[in-house]
């Protein structure tokens, strides 16, 4: 039985992660939760998982969620040093890291820093700070297990084969819901049109970042610190059908790729069970039906964002963190009808332009280089 | 240094497999060549890579490759014993077993009896044999390695994953030339037409074979012995453009493929270093150029013979051996304009139903079956 901390549970990643326990009964029991301001849900979850401990975003959802429970209530604390406590319980035998953005950072490291073996989900982590997290895992033989079905798909291609014989990574991205947008009218789309998205069921951050393709470049980010690749080496391959979840090739030419339907079950439930598998009862994919896969280059010149983040590599140290910190506000400010959708960017590279990046020593630095970038791009918005 | 014994190296396999060996300087040597009758070709070989033991099929062959060699030659063999000798020789490291068709059993038996690691190309060792060669093979801690571009495929997408949690073996099928060919218009089509192989440059029986879709049901043969997969458990996709080389699909409802351009020196350099890969100098995979990727069902009725393949497993025994032979014999005879396109399964069939299975225990009784097979299919070619 292994004994799960789940990070953001009541988020997309955290639910689905709940559903695989569900539906695998005697091989996870469930004992820390952490989760924001949804006291009704986490409740739920309590009652159905019996956590040892459990966390909330502040102390009047802690409030909430004891009055929703009762005299049957576990341990409650809030904030980040709630979620920290969750991270790095010592009952906990793996950690699903699925609080989103940078607000998951603290907690993933503080689970690394136990030595806990961690389902990654939360990719702020890597994007942030991947070179001192990476670091950090090796040096307290955490490892790190990808829960992006892209990075899940890369890991997948890689078990078993030499990782001195990579040529490649090809990272595969559906294009988002404006892949045929002409250029024209990409500065006019609204917000409603790009969370349109095609394959995936996500938050609005990720779907939004999904249609400037920001989000596969933050992966590329990820990819770069969590499979020890150049960026040079790591390409992007849009597929529109999101079939082929990512894909290596050697150095022999020849490659190795995961398929599957699109459901995060699958890598939430390789990541959790791993080394095993587990017989999930969720629908097979039949190539046959699907009929044909596509595939076609990611087109910079209207969807550049995923090229800030070759540059933001390159630039080093801060630079990454800037990205995404700058990214968030403007996702956030455009989600709000403040700014329009080219503007994501456009911003995004001036926030970059302006970042005198620094080396990276601490998850603090970090921070405070994201929240910098945030704050930038927002201002920027102001204008 | 791996040392090499090629078996059938004036072949098609054989001459790729040289191929890459001159590509990879420093990595190989070559101690044994065995061929047919083209002693031209061979005496280039012999010259390029200084065997120590050459074997070729007859005694006149030998003494023109003695005369083309003049004093440098080698030691000459010839004959099934010769071929053996070359199988067996002490100095190899590892032997390419790509002689084709039955004659190529007792040579790859010999190899596995000396705890050879083999690179199998020869497909008739596996459908003829399968069960006691991997008996065999397990108890000389001989590893098989397997050369079909599907069969390395599979073999690529189970390294480092768990066997018992593989749900379903999927072996692609270009379809062949045929594919789109109308019901109606199959029993006319000509030797020449059968023989426009779309995707891959190979010999005349095994492009018919490939046409038949014969082919694809004799490597679900090779697939359920080299794979321990029960035949329910293995299934054919139709994939016009052989990108996707194979896949395997595991109990999570994941799948992991392989895919790469059409160039058999992927999966010959996979053998031969195993378990390294070569840097070999081929045209990369680049999906953004191929576009799309299609996939259809098989369609028994236009192409029943690789039913026939899972007949012959489930009837077991000396079944597969019988129906290798009986299609070796009636695409003979198709090759020879004495039968038509459709009489290939039909007569397959027929050979299948008059059959009564022994259990197997020597590869001479394997050898005999497929013999039987043969001759039952040309004596019914004639009526």
């Amino acid at each position: 039985m292994r004994r799960l901390s789940i990070l953001g549970s009541t988020g997309s990643i955290g639910v689905q992660a709940l559903d695989v326990v569900s539906r695998s009964p005697g091989r996870f029991s469930v004992v820390g939760l952490a989760a924001g301001r949804n006291a009704a849900r986490l409740a739920e979850q309590v009652r159905a998982f019996r956590p040892l401990l459990v966390s909330v975003s502040d102390a009047a959802t802690a409030a909430e969620l004891r009055e929703r429970l009762g005299p049957d209530a576990p341990e409650i604390r809030h904030g980040e040093e709630g979620a920290v406590a969750v991270a790095s319980l010592p009952e906990a035998d793996l950690v699903l890291a699925a609080i989103s953005g940078g607000a998951g950072l603290r907690s993933t490291a503080a689970a690394i820093e136990a030595g806990k073996p961690v389902g990654l989900a939360n990719k702020e982590s890597l994007v942030l700070a991947g070179e001192l997290i990476m670091r950090r895992a090796a040096e307290r033989k955490a490892s790190i297990l990808p829960v992006d079905s892209e990075h899940s798909a890369i890991f997948q291609s890689l078990v078993g084969h030499n990782h001195s014989e990579v040529r490649r990574l090809i990272l595969t991205a559906s294009g988002g819901p404006l892949r045929n947008h002409p250029a024209e009218r990409l500065p006019d789309v609204t917000p409603a049109e790009a969370l349109r998205h095609p394959n995936w069921s996500m938050g609005a951050k990720i779907t939004i970042d999904s249609a400037t393709l920001m989000n596969k470049g933050l992966e590329v980010i990820e990819a770069r610190w969590l499979f020890d690749v150049p960026p040079e080496r790591i390409d992007i391959l849009v597929h529109p059908e999101s079939i082929v979840h990512s894909m290596v090739e050697y150095v022999d030419g020849q490659v190795v790729a995961q398929l599957g339907v699109s459901d995060m079950r699958g890598p939430i439930s390789y990541a959790l069970a791993h080394p095993d598998r587990i017989a999930l009862d969720l629908p097979a994919l039949d190539l046959a039906r699907v009929g044909r896969l596509t595939f076609e280059p990611p087109d910079p010149k209207r969807f550049p964002a995923y090229t800030l983040a070759y540059r933001a590599l390159e630039m080093g140290g801060t630079a990454p963190a800037v990205l995404s910190g700058s990214d968030e506000g403007v996702v956030e400010a455009f989600l709000a009808g403040r700014c329009r959708f080219d503007d994501i960017a456009r911003i995004c590279a001036q926030v970059l332009d302006a970042h005198r990046p620094e080396r990276l020593d601490s998850v603090d630095q970090a921070i405070a280089a994201s929240d910098w970038g945030r704050a930038e791009a927002l201002r920027r918005v102001a204008h």
